[in-house]
């Protein structure tokens, strides 16, 4: 099992009476769109550390009352992306082991390449798994590898260790009963931001997380590849673990994974995907009357393919705030259904329109099919599809949740057949090399594993 | 108490073995954001009612084998307002009654005018209430009224009894054993459509809601004011009870209330709504660098002010997906905390921008003067407000939820104070004046009556 | 629909800054035998009544926050006996109306003869049912007939009209915005019992109920049949209603229904099912080498057919503590399931042994006949049923959940073919005619008629 | 931490189509006296292990639909003990590892001994814990000293291993893809008990469990101390691991822990208790005119006392089988509300009665002296208290819940004072002298630790 895209928090409270756990959970809530599975946190009084985690949404795993129980001013917490099975909750993070009367905790996101090959030294050891998680090949190579109780460990040794044997990639927070320790792989292909204040650190998947709070003199950065941060009651220390200058951005929380508000890797999400559209809009002209994005994933894009092309923006397709679960049995329903319950369009905008179609990404295509019907049973004329990143090709071993292969529309078909799959009058995609002219010198600090065979 | 705006829904299948609870849930889900408090249905088989109902979101209300519990062929829906209290069970609609060995049910939307004068008059002939809500004065008035078991009271005597004794505003659904009746009140305060295929008729409070099934040779329209719909086994009939032609369409649903992808009083939502932005833009321009709609609200009316005013529309707030509630003690905690959750400044997108917000309309004031804030904090230089729609300067007697004049900002501060107030550089409304003058003719058929001193 | 079997309680608290809330929710979980269908309480702080009620037990039904929301220091609450369906909130009970602005609160225990008879009348007149609970009668009874806001009504003539309209069985607690009103019905059906302290009133359908609190000089009675209470600010007031002195207790309550250490009647429930055995053995004794009770019903009774007989009661059959659900498939596991989960022999106590087995009463025969099966496939010589109670041949009008004739093995089959459809060796009943020989002259205060045809 | 009481269930069907996760589930709530902590399942389709646990009792903690997807036809099932904490999810078992690619589960009762020493030792070469169970030294002991994948592991290497390295107690069940594992350490200080029926082989810390089942010709036996069970596809092998013959059983089971219809070390349960009375009564008669039992837990043993002692038994204390929660603050009432709550008593049948009150035992003390209160309040002469087993005067290493010494009555105050301080007229335990003599040679098989300083 992967370890698929996350979202970590921390927060270390200056003033040792201070209960951080609220202030976690909160964290959270602005990371939830990093994953739905689970949720946890793990809080140290300094003297012992309590963890609580479950399954679902924030707001369905945390009981008000956890706020009252437990209880200290610093500590992590973490939400995991998607739902694969029945109930996993060992897989729940953050994973808190205990050795040598004392436990520790870890909360990752990313996706360790080695994995497999980790485990079979560790099980010819004589270890046993109790998760499907790499996240648990972290613990494992700490205690096997320093000596006394965790606590006491040298931060730059746990750093060096990680460095040495954990392929990216990974962000990681660990907590300890007297520090927190924040690692980010050499090649950053996962984002990791740190904010000091007066009264606080903070540290989060991506910065929009600390917008939440009110802050005091807030100094905001991002953690850098290969750095790793100590924080302990003499205050923040910053190590370089690892000196490798060559990063591996994951391009893709750019394209889609990460909020808009978000800066990551120096640019802001929003207009990054603004900037996407209006390359597509270059790269791609087409005559028509309207814009449609497909929201909200398209819309960023689409505001940049709109101002580029000079086509006006229209809200062909609605989102639907409220659906969750249908009741219509979908044995007897059409399957399409799903689609038309999350998006419904405006006939009275797209009737008799060439429309263009804008989305961020397209990876298996499916829904794509079924919006270009409703549209055209709404009386859409055309409808040309622009994609504001390359056509995805391949998967994905560093935390993206890209399906195999087989499963990738991009990987078995051709543009041309794709257009005609999804019934698209036009289909383009944002070329990679299009792209990379324009992120220039940039784009050697990015991954663009997913856009390339 | 009022009984707020709500959301109505009503099938009646013509193959009397198909169970519509399914479908009339679906159809409540589409129409969940007239009303989070309760919801419910009831559901007729020909020969006996079922019905059930909570409190909470559609989602929350039925479990899944509730259509396996409730089953008919025809059958009425609820989803009802604002949140006022502890637990308001007694109030969730359909209102289910029993009357010479039979039920029948109420759904309404509106507010009853009379209703005090209403029920002083029942309870001097001994009634007694068992809710709290004027929607339980409909079926005191038919059984005073009328003879005989429900069943076999002739329809145009319900309706005219009605249209005699209950003022408006009312949209109302009647689910007899053996028949669906609904109505309009003479005004059409509140819009109601019907949908007639091959296989059943509908009736929702917005066409949107008929979007979510799959249908057949679809007719669809709007309930006329002062027009009853009878449905039952041998079809559809439509009488008009009241001849009344001058009436009072609720503006506000086309500001606020109904969905963008609905079509109400001719015109759709989301096309009236950009249009007020194009209006306030004419009325009231003003040099700026980029739009920034309050997110999702003031999205139509942005766009519409971008067109007509050639500033480019852009995400300066964003809208979280993921909020519920707070873990956050509010005590201790500044209260701007819940605008700060709800929405996000993009930074990057607004600073140094000279900003023009756009929202829908401005009841309070309170969320305004947090968002302004905001703004200025992420380094916006000068923030413009427009609100597309005039100034609400009175309370609401027909239905939506407007407070009481003493917590209307518009009854109690001038135009100027409330730009003081809430920190901006300017601040202008769509006077009603020009919004008169676009409506033309149509202007005599909406009720205006919150914007009118 | 029946008003069954229920429980009652209610608290007047002389400090009027005294919340009651906690202490009725308490009495009622004392009460719970009474009734787990649904459970509720409504309070009044002297100015306006609050309820909160719900589906299920009372741990089920009642937050921990509810003590903090429903506030007052006198109040009504209430249990209701038996799941008939899915959902039937609408029945739950206590049942609070609203009348000239006011509101008022009615709790029932008992089944009104009269109810059919007593809807037409009312439906005549163009009142509507907002329940199926008979309970729903005596709100309209009152408003039809008394001028006024309830609150100004006359104790006495209230009193007077139910006594006069209403045909029993009912023990009723009546809340008004300033009092309580107790009343138990002519011939005194169902139990209600009041406890004065010196800070407080109680009421409640089982004395035992009283226990739950530290009372400080706690005199306590029953109600009589025909007596009406009133407690208010000023203190307490008891009018005797009806001066009908022939009573209809009902014996079912002794025999089945009631707690054991309650006091019923003037009798200790305990003490009379205990003679009950005794009897039973005097008019029925056989040769045995144990008493086996079927737990716990005929616990009592078997401890006084032992120590008449001097046939030593051993633990023969076990009842399980913990059962709920079965996750077993109904369907393809045998019926007996049910027995085998709840009730386990004790191989090593039975086995070669003739066995008399004792139960409070029979009414289907079901259970036995699976109970005699286990005894004997334990090893059981020879199983003697004998049964503490007439044989049941009736149903009952008057708030026992006896189920219709065809259902009573007694109304349908001789007392031999019993003993040979549930394989006993005997099987003998107490008789009418030796309880009543015991009973002497108070025999003329019970209801029998279950035991007679 | 300790590995308290706890209960085994495990079922291996031959028909390899057969579902066992209702069968296990139906064998825990057989067990669910044996702790409501948390409860899980275990369980192989021959090739994958899937588990599925929760906090709570076996009702809350399975869904219905957890039949459905937990699929195979051999598993185990644990009910774990005592709650500690406010969420110890990490602790429940099954306890279900991963090692080179197979999950195997382990599922424990007893408490080891050598535990510290062991967690020590593993640390010391580089394992960490994920609990703070002691079940979890198990996998970690197979993995490093067994080659190979799970499944090819030798049993009786397993067993012996155990048997070396893990001082008892112990009763283990160990689940891996192709094979359960049962395991009774070498004292057999926990009950364990298989039953083979033509279909399937049970096995159950109790055989009562085996009762929930419809059993088609099964032999039923204790597993032997140090005797370990291997049932796979093959059947049943029983392997002698450890030859010691000098037992250790756990007299707390017999005396309280197990339920009064099973039978453990070769007696039934309920009759054991039913002696240890008659014992009491032997060595302490004492004048009186009713025997009342502490219900549930002294009942077996007043049975055995009044047969001895020719003085009655009667229900003076009455258990109330509904209490849960208390909406009471505790804080503001006393604290005697729980034993109030729990335990009613018969004012009838004790008022002017000299009282023997029995009960199975005594640790702390605290409840027998609000019971003594009660009892005396409601008018009881004297209170002659009976323990119907020896002074508990030290805590437990092997499994039982007994507290510190500094909370066992026995261990720090003499037989004069507690009585005194629980206000009784007399107070006499069962000596261990006595209850020695009549177990005559079998009371070398006994561990008495707790009776004995």
């Amino acid at each position: 099992m992967l370890n698929e895209n996350c979202g970590l928090f921390a927060v270390y409270h200056k003033d040792s009476s201070f209960n951080v756990s609220a202030q976690i959970i909160e964290g959270l809530i602005a990371l939830q769109h990093r994953g739905q599975e689970s949720a946890g946190i793990a809080v140290s009084n300094g003297e012992n550390i309590q963890t609580y985690k479950g399954m679902g949404v924030v707001n369905d795993v945390f009981p008000k009352e956890v706020i009252k129980r437990i209880k200290g001013s610093f500590g992590i917490g973490h939400v995991k992306y998607s739902t694969n099975g029945f109930s996993n909750y060992a897989n729940a993070e953050p994973l808190t082991v205990k050795y040598k009367g004392e436990f520790f905790s870890v909360a990752h996101n990313g996706q360790i390449e080695n994995s497999a090959f980790l485990r079979d030294l560790f099980e010819e050891k004589g270890t046993i798994f109790f998760t499907t998680s790499d996240t648990e090949l972290i613990p494992h190579l700490l205690v096997t590898n320093l000596k006394g109780a965790p606590s006491t460990w040298n931060p730059e040794n746990i750093a060096k260790l990680i460095d040495k044997h954990i392929s990216p990639s990974y962000s990681l927070l660990l907590l300890f009963k007297n520090k927190i320790i924040a690692l980010r792989d050499r090649y950053g292909y996962r984002p990791l931001a740190i904010c000091e204040t007066d009264d606080a650190v903070y540290l989060a998947s991506e910065d929009s997380a600390f917008k939440f709070f009110k802050l005091n003199n807030s100094k905001i950065r991002e953690v850098e590849p290969g750095e790793m941060i100590e924080i302990n009651s003499e205050g923040l220390k910053s190590y370089k673990i690892n000196k490798n200058n060559k990063y591996r951005y994951c391009f893709f929380e750019h394209i889609y994974f990460a909020r808009p508000d978000s800066n990551i890797y120096g640019d802001n999400v929003h207009l990054m995907r603004e900037k996407l559209g209006e390359l597509t809009a270059k790269e791609h002209p087409v005559e028509a009357d309207i814009i449609v994005p497909v929201m909200d994933s398209g819309f960023s894009a689409a505001l940049g393919y709109s101002k580029a092309s000079g086509i006006p923006l229209e809200l062909g397709l609605m989102r639907n705030k409220y659906i969750g679960r249908t009741f219509i049995d979908p044995d007897i329903q059409e399957r399409k259904l799903s689609v038309r319950r999350k998006l419904s369009p405006v006939k009275e905008v797209i009737e008799n329109k060439d429309i263009v179609l804008i989305d961020d990404s397209m990876v298996r295509g499916t829904t794509m099919k079924h919006i270009v019907k409703m549209l055209k049973e709404n009386g859409a004329k055309k409808v040309h599809i622009r994609i504001a990143s390359p056509m995805v090709v391949n998967t994905c071993y560093w935390g993206i949740d890209i399906p195999d292969k087989k499963d990738i529309i991009g990987a078995n078909k051709s543009k041309e057949d794709i257009k005609r799959i999804v019934n698209a009058d036009s289909l383009e995609f944002l070329s990679l090399q299009y792209l990379s002219n324009y992120l220039d010198v940039k784009v050697a600090n990015y991954c663009f594993h997913c856009f390339q065979t």
